[in-house]
């Protein structure tokens, strides 16, 4: 094994690090506004691994980003914050660039992966993953192994229905789990309570994020409080149907909301227990927190391009 | 490879087979009661063995048994028709008894497998397959491999919620989509709407079931109709659920219900397609009924001993 350059397709950050065969400290590590007027993205991407690019050799680049994406191809099928990539075939232009193996995957199942091999989830064969940020969205390690499904767009976790007819998710169907229950989700319950009429300490509107419902929170806020406790209590009623689902023996929780702490990781694990329809599943079950942080996409990416490469 | 013996344990029958080194084809099949006043049922399982046991050399036992089991340790931790058998070791005690590798699955499960395997689901590697008999249930194959869990309680899927405060499911739990969608399900919606006064040619009781009711909707009775349209609508609603969660690109309809054919799955197909969010989980998604039959608990049973003796 030679280096491996992990690349993060982030929102607002691209992220580039090379890593040396063994161990997850990077050798070198580089960051670059993903959006700028010039050049476009691709080239912005290319220009951070050339500036990253190690003096020995490189046996893959390995790319996290936002899906949709087809990791089977390396294809992006579409991606939030960069418009220009519809079916873009990044992986296939890093190879051809770079003539090395390019490797791309879905940002969450990534930091899945990263967990697993190098965060809360080592030695674990079977891990749930979930990142609770401004969306939801989801890992799961079987067995060992990725789920990816056919086109890679396996484990949209935030997509499950938990409240029918409920809010109109980013994806546009009602009453999903990232509608009510993500931190764009937690936000807009507290402003809505409080155009109805409710005290608290928070100030309705577009700058309303988790973050300060947290603090309010912590400091009595009972809006805030109720905010987590609601949200909690659909991410545990979903949990639930996850563990039927998947069934597997350590729950990782990710993303900014999760810093919020017990205020949601209390409500969640009551309203999974009690929504599970055998004990069997608690069994030895772990609920943790994420270990990697931002790290995570790096890490995974890193990960990713290990266990690809050893399947060649 | 050798002799392979698969057994399938049902409700009412026990099932033995031998199989040869290659191919499906039994040199040998024989079957008897589930349930006898003597012996025990494990009794009646090793005459069954016995009486099959081939001249040649055995490499594997292999067992499909309905669930809560692990097959992990080979234990079935209870079953529905076989009450002695709590957490009962019945891999480890056939090993013992015939000094030769025994295997244990959940029966939806190894149904799964054998239609991947020998079945609709050949050349595919991400399967989902479930089955709507009395109950619902279900298993799934993702990238070539079955995913079962840390103790092998995954793919529970006719355990997830369609209508959050619905009718209570055998688990105990409300809403679940064998409550609302399985043969009993059916059977009793139609009972509650003759007892409200709706017209039918239907008689309600305990005999009615989902068989009678597809031949009075054939005969154009509009009970009879919507009770299969209703509950193929929450079935399409669930499985749209599992192709965010799964991806496959084959979805494998087995059990009795199944024979009502368009008259269930038309509804299937149109909530699925309204459901899903992406039009990706849809291109090239094949949906079809199964092929094994009665034959799939003992031919998941027979792909289970030689995926697990290829693992070794």
């Amino acid at each position: 094994m030679n280096f491996i350059i992990a690349l993060d397709i982030g929102g607002t950050q691209l992220r580039a690090a090379v890593f040396p065969p063994a161990g997850i400290t990077p050798v070198a590590i580089q960051k670059t506004a993903t959006r700028g007027t010039e050049p476009g993205v691709y080239e912005r991407l290319t220009d951070l691994v050339d500036s990253v690019w190690p003096a020995g050799p490189v046996d893959a680049i390995s790319v996290a980003a936002p899906g949709p994406l087809n990791p089977h191809t390396g294809t992006v099928i579409s991606t939030p914050n960069i418009p220009a990539w519809k079916n873009y075939p990044l992986a296939d232009l890093l190879f051809k660039k770079y003539k090395v193996p390019a490797f791309l995957g879905n940002d969450a199942n990534l930091a899945a992966v990263g967990e697993w091999k190098y965060g809360a989830g080592q030695g674990h064969h079977d891990v749930l993953y979930l990142t609770l940020s401004t969306g939801i969205g989801g890992g799961v390690i079987s067995g060992d192994r990725l789920i990816e499904g056919c086109n890679g767009m396996a484990a949209e976790l935030g997509h499950i229905t938990v409240l029918p007819g409920g809010p109109i998710c980013t994806c546009g169907f009602p009453g999903h789990l990232e509608a009510v229950a993500s931190g764009l989700a937690i936000a807009r319950y507290v402003s809505e309570q409080i155009a109805e009429g409710r005290s608290s300490v928070l100030k309705a509107g577009p700058a309303l994020d988790a973050h300060a419902i947290a603090l309010a929170a912590d400091q009595g806020d009972e809006l805030a409080r109720e905010a987590f406790v609601r949200a909690g209590e659909f991410i545990g009623q979903a949990l639930a149907e996850f563990l039927h689902i998947f069934n597997p023996s350590i729950v990782i929780f990710g993303g900014g909301v999760t810093q919020s702490g017990r205020l949601i990781l209390d409500p969640i694990e009551s309203t999974m227990k009690s929504n599970v329809m055998d004990k069997t599943y608690l069994d030895g079950l772990q609920l943790v927190t994420a270990k990697l942080g931002d790290d995570a996409g790096l890490l995974g990416s890193l990960a990713q391009a290990r266990i690809r490469l050893s399947n060649v």
